[in-house]
């Protein structure tokens, strides 16, 4: 089960002997495709804060791989000392972005499979540990390709769906979550026509959500994030879907800034929104998104990065936050690879973030 | 009465001899204060299309100089001779962009004066052209100065303000519409914390609106248009100021594209949201929004202006509109120098637009 459009276009992967996480670079997207290996702790955060690998459920793939890799070049004669490697490390790698769920969670998960195999030798526990990665990667694709499944049932053929920075093939390990609905229609020949909102300050859904969707013949149509609200009242948007980068309890949805401003706009013009995301997205701890912690960037980003010229004026203040949180009361579904919720939502995301639930 | 903040920045002038239009290069902000001489019907139309002068009324003044500059420089042998060089020149100015009536106003205007002085010799007509423009000036800047009293009546000090694209000093002769009761404000100590969207693709907020702002000394933060949501759920804002290209009979008003997603968004923030504008943008002959001609854009502002390197994947399709209209029952208020006015503003938007009104 691949996503046939992109055999030759691999998110994050883990190289044959098991040395390196490879990733895609996507700070260069659109214009190279690039490939960086990544072999220290350091080089994963950096990925991962400088965004060359973004999108929830990619980053806890990466970093399920670079525990993996840091663990195994660390080495450690006994297994306090590995476990106190991986530790410092995991610490480490979690602080690199805060408001995604699934980074600590793949985190987790990977401290539990080695306390699980502490008796063995360590070449076992490496490769207990690779599969475990491995198992991350392989659980988010099947995942992703089950909400599009259960995403492309809320859609009718030669809907105008709009979606916000990017929930696809390049924030995943295939399909992606809000996109994998359009890459299954596609499939089968839906004809969705895309609106894709450019997502300031840094461009993911014109640097990649258009990328990506054109590379696999989608009609996609870019916009700023401030033509959303004419694009809907001219009737041209029949759905939005986004992504999720956290998900609480009751069903607030922490994603890229911007989101609850479309949500709002959807409820306005009586269109509704989709959130999407695999069920390791939703946080339990999270009563409601005001627990949600909310990342905030260089204030750069707004005022000259990717331009020629600054932009702004010198010294001007600048608010930067990188995500928002969507209140439950905006979203009509929530979409994971278990089912589709409707509100209330506490239930049905209590059941899927159970323990022994698939796909985490 | 001139805006004390900026007494050396002239938006649009004539020159002493009243052979050029001299406008200030928006295009080259915030880096550089360059003033450029129009001389000719192509440079005045390029200038306006390229937005080295924008702003509803900034382009108004600037179609009446430069009608008078043009006539002039083309002089003529008879009044029929100079009507036909008026009329053609207009025409021509009028095409540089569709949705700000204040351009076809002017004109109009300047053409009611030309034939109210036919019967004089032609260096009279030439003093009646000049003076009729000056004028146009002169009442946009008092206009703009009452808006602002009629508009710091609505806010309290201290209040957290939003504003989208640019609305101030430099899109008018002084002070500015949406802007304009921040500058008052500002001279008598209301402390006002503005929130500036930074208005893609141009980026008039970012580049103008904190410029200005700054340059005043009033407290800005720049944000990304797709960040209103977030500051407005935060409770950092009271109010939100616009300007406006078009005012329909309904109250219905076009403006920066953007505008009518912050107007959803205040209204379900529970956000005043103030539309202000001199009389002269109220089009009686447009019933509703739905009458005013929205412009279309290059791509290319999407896609790569301003970028060092491109953006988005090379022929993506991008929708690119510059304006949209904000439906009337939206709009809390519209300011105007004529008052403040209520829902329903059929009444006193025709009132308004009355022949034998001031600022027209």
């Amino acid at each position: 089960m691949t996503n046939e459009f992109f055999p030759d276009l691999r998110t994050v992967r883990l190289d044959e002997p098991g040395g390196a996480v490879v990733i895609l670079d996507q700070t260069r997207l659109p214009g190279e495709e690039t490939y960086v290996e990544l072999r220290t702790p350091e080089q994963i955060w950096e990925a991962i804060r400088e965004l060359k690998v973004r999108g929830a459920p990619a980053i806890g793939v990466t970093a399920a791989y670079g525990i993996y890799v840091c663990c195994r070049r660390a080495g450690g004669s006994c297994f306090d000392d590995l476990c106190e490697t991986f530790d410092r490390t995991a610490a480490y790698l979690a602080s690199s972005r805060p408001t995604a769920v699934n980074l600590s969670a793949a985190l987790e998960r990977m401290r539990n499979c080695l306390l699980a195999h502490r008796d063995e030798p360590a070449a076992g526990i490496w490769d207990r540990l690779r599969d475990e990665a491995e198992a991350i990667r392989r659980e988010d694709a099947t995942a992703c390709r089950q909400i599009g499944e259960y995403g492309l049932s809320l859609l009718e053929p030669g809907a105008g769906i709009l979606t916000h920075c990017n929930a696809g093939h390049l924030a995943t390990s295939e399909y992606g979550t809000a996109l994998a609905p359009l890459y299954l229609g596609q499939e089968r020949g839906y004809g969705f026509r895309v609106y894709a909102d450019e997502t300031r300050p840094l461009l993911q859904g014109a640097r990649l959500t258009s990328y990506e969707l054109m590379r696999a013949g989608i009609d996609v149509t870019l916009i700023c994030d401030n033509m959303a609200s004419l694009v809907m009242s001219e009737g041209r948007v029949q759905a939005v879907l986004v992504g999720c980068d956290r998900i609480a309890a009751n069903g607030d949805a922490a994603n890229k800034i911007g989101t609850s401003g479309v949500a709002v706009l959807a409820r306005h013009y009586g269109i509704p929104f989709y959130v999407l995301g695999p069920t390791s997205t939703i946080d339990a701890d999270c009563p409601t998104g005001a627990s949600i912690p909310i990342e905030q960037r260089d204030p750069a980003e707004v005022t000259e990065a990717h331009y020629a010229q600054r932009m702004a004026p010198r010294n001007v203040k600048v608010y930067n936050p990188a995500f928002d949180v969507t209140p439950c009361d905006l979203i009509t579904a929530i979409v994971t690879e278990r089912g589709i919720a409707r509100p209330p939502f506490d239930d049905a995301l209590r059941a899927w973030s159970l323990p022994g639930r698939a796909g985490r």
